[in-house]
């Protein structure tokens, strides 16, 4: 069999079509500054940032496309609705199933003694509890921070609910959609979330180098950029202009990598994202189906497709996983990703700290006949 | 006439083909996430990180790979390395030549009294002699930053000087390449250089979506990272690693712009920095003097090919060079760019704020005859 790709939770490598015509459709046509020039081609770069801010608005529901901003990966978006937020004497609640893109950001806050945080120890499934996160607030909570998905159990976080604490308590409320942006509906009016970031390179299907952020107005008057500088406005101003989206937009946009990331919106949008889940969710059933079959195996999370996204972590007793990973890849052509995903605080919560586990991590564009092949590989290599 | 580009000083449209060659061939062949798994295909995407790092530390003459750091545009490089190393108390030196990518985080910390800045006026044609910057040092002073070229006038700095006075006076020293990388010659060791930023999608002819910077171990070591998350490297700690580069490089890297900008690099290196700036300066020579016999011109900063890039910004009497620029595209396809281009202590040091100047920025892939057709489009306009 051809290589099958299991690596989705990462990077999808398999992308609708039309994103690398759209890539391509920029780089041979457009291939310039937008915003920037008057000319016709600059504005052409100018409208393609338009457009893709209007398709993510709409993908998030979110009223004001300038309340959109791109940043170059989820990383930076996550770390300015964290540093850019928060100041000496504030307090911040989030979880042991945190990215260390929110960790490191917040540890090092904490480090010098700036902050204080509360990392909500989730079950050995990494399930939250919502009124955990209720418990630990106090007078000066300024922010909670709360994946949608684990990037290595795949458990499910009650967003919703936790969005209407935030609420109540009229605390900010940042929610990282890595893992499920472009898998599950996100109504971020809805969600009463101040701050969602997201990713452009997994599930939205755009090409490396995207991302970026839907912002609360409330938020965005306080929050201060972390980056600053040439947004093609009020550049007769040394200082950066203080409206969205350029405020949180400095530099030379990555038009050609958002020209993509448009693409990967427009064919989730016309797919639909119910299709996209109910086939990723058949795939997901066979897969789990099939890994409880297998004796050796121990599944990590919750391995119940109501309470996880289709990435699956696992242990196989004794087994280094990082020989077995080699093994799906060298003997079977199948990618996966041994270790601790950089997530350290949730392989503890799952107890797989420090061994780390094997995931594989479904996406829209892998088959029946994939998962059945990785399925039978490891039953032989096992 | 097909479309003449002279907007080169803010990205470069025509690229070497290979460029485009490499960032398919990532897209098409590898498309994953590099140095993460640990399969054949985020090998090969971690060797691309590798040879471009490589290639990088070859063009700049950096001793140590790890010196090198991928950050996604050349304002994100400047911001790391202003903000990152600067604390309460501390003086820095700069221009009014600069980029409001250095000025604008400059000014944040200033506004917050947290730094004192000089900014050293330069001349009318936008020079700068050293021993003004050796005026401002005083004991405070921890940082000298300069451009090596003008985006407006494109008046080129006496880099090496100021090394020569950062060295002496133990301060660092930060050289902003955006207009000059892939042009002239760049010895990081031989500039005693601190950090040296770059920009990938102007003469490297990277895509957009990359830049970086070359970074002393001195100044790495005290540099705090402006953005921390997931390295792919010690995921065990929930605080960023301290090692170069994964210190400063965090979240999934734009594997496919960096492809891009190696393949850029690679022809650069194989058709030589000086035969890239010989036949820059034929066509400069050729269009300075061609707009020195247009009586209407006046041409801002040195009009002096020993003294500046081949960037040009001119006005014309009372003309509106907004519509002058339109003009130019509208009628003669012709891509130029009018304002103030993100640098307006620039404009007020060349006489030129707040009406700016009209901008023709020239470029490797520029020919003599579309250089001659501007010349005569500029004359029928005038």
């Amino acid at each position: 069999m051809d290589k099958v790709y299991l690596d989705n939770a990462a990077t999808t490598k398999i992308k609708a079509d039309l994103v690398r015509e759209s890539i391509l459709n920029y780089y041979d046509n457009i291939n310039c500054s937008p915003g920037r020039g008057g000319y016709q081609d600059s504005l052409a770069a100018g409208r393609i940032i338009l457009d893709a801010r209007q398709k993510i608005a709409d993908l998030f529901n979110v009223q004001d496309i300038k309340q959109i901003i791109f940043t170059h990966n989820i990383t930076y978006a996550l770390n300015m609705g964290i540093k850019g937020i928060l100041k000496a004497g504030d307090h911040v609640i989030t979880t042991t199933m945190e990215h260390n893109s929110v960790l490191r950001p917040l540890k090092s806050l904490e480090k010098k003694n700036l902050i204080k945080v509360d990392y909500i120890k989730c079950d050995k499934k990494g399930r939250l509890k919502p009124e955990q996160i209720e418990a630990a607030i106090n007078d000066k909570t300024k922010l909670i921070v709360l994946t949608h998905a684990s990037n290595v159990s795949g458990t499910l976080m009650p967003i919703k609910a936790v969005g209407k604490i935030a609420a109540k308590y009229d605390i900010y409320y940042l929610v990282d959609t890595a893992q499920t942006a472009g898998i599950y509906e996100l109504d971020f009016e809805n969600l009463k979330a101040d701050f969602l970031a997201f990713t452009g390179h997994k599930a939205l299907m755009g090409p490396t180098g995207t991302g970026g952020f839907a912002i609360s107005k409330k938020m965005a008057t306080e929050l201060e950029p972390l980056i600053e500088g040439g947004t093609g406005s009020k550049s007769d101003l040394a200082e950066q202009p203080n409206f969205l989206p350029d405020k949180f937009e400095s530099g030379t946009m990555n038009t050609m990598g958002i020209n993509g990331l448009k693409a990967g919106v427009e064919f989730i949008q016309e797919t639909g994202i119910k299709n996209i889940r109910t086939h990723e969710q058949k795939l997901a059933k066979i897969f789990l189906a099939g890994l409880k079959k297998i004796p050796e195996i121990k599944i990590i999370g919750p391995a119940n497709l109501k309470e996880q996204v289709p990435t699956f972590s696992i242990t196989a007793g004794k087994r280094d996983l990082g020989q077995l990973s080699y093994e799906l890849d060298n003997k079977y052509n199948i990618m996966t990703r041994s270790g601790l995903h950089c997530a350290p605080l949730a392989h503890q919560t799952l107890s797989t700290f420090p061994a780390g586990s094997l995931r594989f991590s479904l996406g829209y564009f892998n088959t029946e006949k994939e998962i059945e092949y990785t399925l039978n590989a490891l039953k032989e290599l096992l």
